[in-house]
């Protein structure tokens, strides 16, 4: 276990008492914006859960996912953000049982096996590491550590990922921007920027987005756009201009409310790649299955809603998707599926996370969860 | 002017002996995937132009685009390309009187004012300077220095560029490819990789692209294929897949099909804007005016000529559109608008560059370059 990694992120530990150094765990939620680091006491898996759950604390820092910043700026963050998290919580490493570690842009086992290898750098043997993609911890997040279900995560990013009761798994886009995620929010504000350009040089129709954007990056012309789109390569930079295609749409501008309903269908679509290939809805394609709603683009809007469109879409097909808007942020997801693992000793999978509950019992449960918690649903 | 800047860039220009010093002009192309420079002697702009033209030196090196490698990179390739284009040609810098600089990425006066303050860095006051997207020179280079018509670059990016007799000028597209470049190498490309993605994750039909990019990449799974695109962000090495592309379209792909003919559409959408806006076509839209043709994508292929379609469908809608394949490559284009600059001492625009034509002179005298080299034109 290392004590003075990159210029001593872990000075503070010489600091901590033994005594109140009681067993934690981690759970990190590493996006493409930014990355949370939770730290929770290792409690038992009781049902309920108590609320609010006892976290101890939470730290915060930028950019994860290393297909956008790089491997080493990327692992430099999470080991800062664990850092942090432990620190504020009067803990140290050696109280660390189990982490989860959730970031975007693990899309395949080699990227597992790398981020886990120098993970184990970080923590002493005995700890369990589990490292998933971001999205498992979001559905985590909206299902209380159990993982079944879709959950649908659209911001920065967007990706659909999914959990059958027996284990399996399976996702839809998280490709990021070159590779067709064109219903996340950088997707959603690339095609707004795209549609200033062709309106600028003839190959499109006018739109109210060139005045509101330009007005809002402070430019005087169509022509500066493309200097300030390549002056920082940064995918969160351009998705922050969501909000101003929004408010075009619901202005009335054909052009934005264009651009919304495609990112709409690319979206809806995500999620039911995922269901069928799972059969998460049944062979009638009515059994109920949690659908997890996460990320700045699904949320409300003044009448343009793109989570509400999204679910409309997705209910035509399948009736027995129950949205939830989870209570808790993806973080926290990561810490109940640490906390999970850490009681089990296993592995994380779909059947070693949850309880099998036979689709009506899960129903209920979903249903219950969702009463709880009124106000963050779309029901 | 300085003589030891970059490590030594300029050491060579002790060796020069004075006496061989004559008179020269450099003509740069500057692209997203190479740039090329171009040293020629000063020269009576004559009619005809010598065959083949007096080139003393011609320099490689690589992307000089600054959106693309940003601009200290950028910055030293262009020096560095020159430096070796004089110092093969047997000259120096004190032998230079123009040089026109025609770089992609230049979109605005403000790129145009920074490339030019420090290019007045390297080369003394007297010395001519001329700053140009790098579409001007490929269109130089189909009308021999003459500056009418319409260029379409598809390359690794796209481009349209026109101008008329008078010197007005007009562009489409060329915004790279977060903006909507969709008729590019690059675009094509990051289509055919977003199919692969979307066939493996249940979101798009099956395809031959998968197999084929697989075996090609050197790849054993889908998922593999947004590791492999995120690892260099290099827009030229995603453009390189597309052979691929045109292979698995005339071997009956749809997928693959359907990708080129958007990019055909996008291609010509890009062309026709150019000449509505600066009318190239006349009141009756059955004006000529050269068409220049440049780049990887519009060469001809197998059964697929992106070309060829491309031009079919401006054809269409403007029959005075004839299609130039140029002899000579972009530099020597941007060698020849330096030539035409040295020799009237104005800035370069449209009016400035050439005799004004009327356009059936125009139109003989672009018939009578065809003829001279059919086997590098479309018709």
């Amino acid at each position: 276990m290392k004590r003075y990694r990159n210029g001593g992120i872990w000075d503070f530990e010489h600091q901590v008492p033994l005594s109140t150094n009681r067993p934690v765990i981690l759970g990190l939620d590493g996006g493409t914006t930014s990355t949370v680091c939770i730290c929770m006491p290792i409690m038992p898996l009781s049902e309920p859960l108590p609320d609010p759950l006892p976290v101890l604390a939470r730290a915060l820092a930028g950019c994860s996912n290393h297909n956008s910043v790089g491997e080493t700026a990327a692992r430099e963050t999470l080991e800062e953000v664990m850092a942090d998290a432990l620190s504020k919580s009067g803990s140290n490493r050696s109280a660390v049982r189990a982490v989860c570690l959730a970031v975007s842009g693990v899309n395949h086992p080699t990227d597992q096996q790398r981020i886990l290898s120098w993970l184990r750098d970080i923590f002493p043997c005995q700890v369990k590491l589990y490292v998933r993609n971001d999205a498992v911890a979001a559905l985590a997040s909206g299902t209380m550590g159990k993982l079944h279900g879709c959950v649908l995560i659209a911001g920065t990013g967007t990706i659909a990922y999914g959990f059958t009761e027996d284990g399996r798994e399976a996702r839809a886009a998280g490709a990021g921007p070159v590779l067709g995620d064109w219903g996340s929010g950088y997707g959603i504000a690339a095609q707004a920027l795209t549609a200033v350009i062709r309106a600028h040089d003839g190959r499109g129709p006018h739109t109210m987005l060139t005045s509101t954007i330009l007005q809002t990056l402070d430019l005087s012309s169509a022509d500066e756009v493309i200097g300030w789109t390549y002056a920082d390569p940064s995918w969160a930079r351009i998705a922050a201009l969501v909000p101003v295609v929004v408010s075009c749409a619901e202005a009335g501008d054909e052009v934005a409310n264009k651009i919304l309903k495609e990112a709409v269908q690319e979206l809806a679509i995500s999620v039911k790649a995922v269901v069928q290939r799972l059969g998460l809805c049944g062979a009638d394609g009515k059994n109920y299955f949690p659908l997890v709603m996460v990320g700045g683009v699904l949320e409300a809007n003044q009448r343009w809603d793109i989570g509400k469109e999204v679910m409309n879409f997705i209910s035509k097909d399948y009736s027995g998707a129950l949205p939830i808007r989870p209570k808790v942020e993806p973080a926290v997801g990561a810490a109940l599926l640490a906390l999970n693992e850490e009681k089990d000793g296993k592995e994380i999978s779909g059947a070693d996370a949850m309880p099998l509950l036979d689709a009506l019992a899960l129903a209920k449960a979903v249903r219950r969860l969702m009463a709880k918690a009124m106000h963050y649903l779309l029901l």
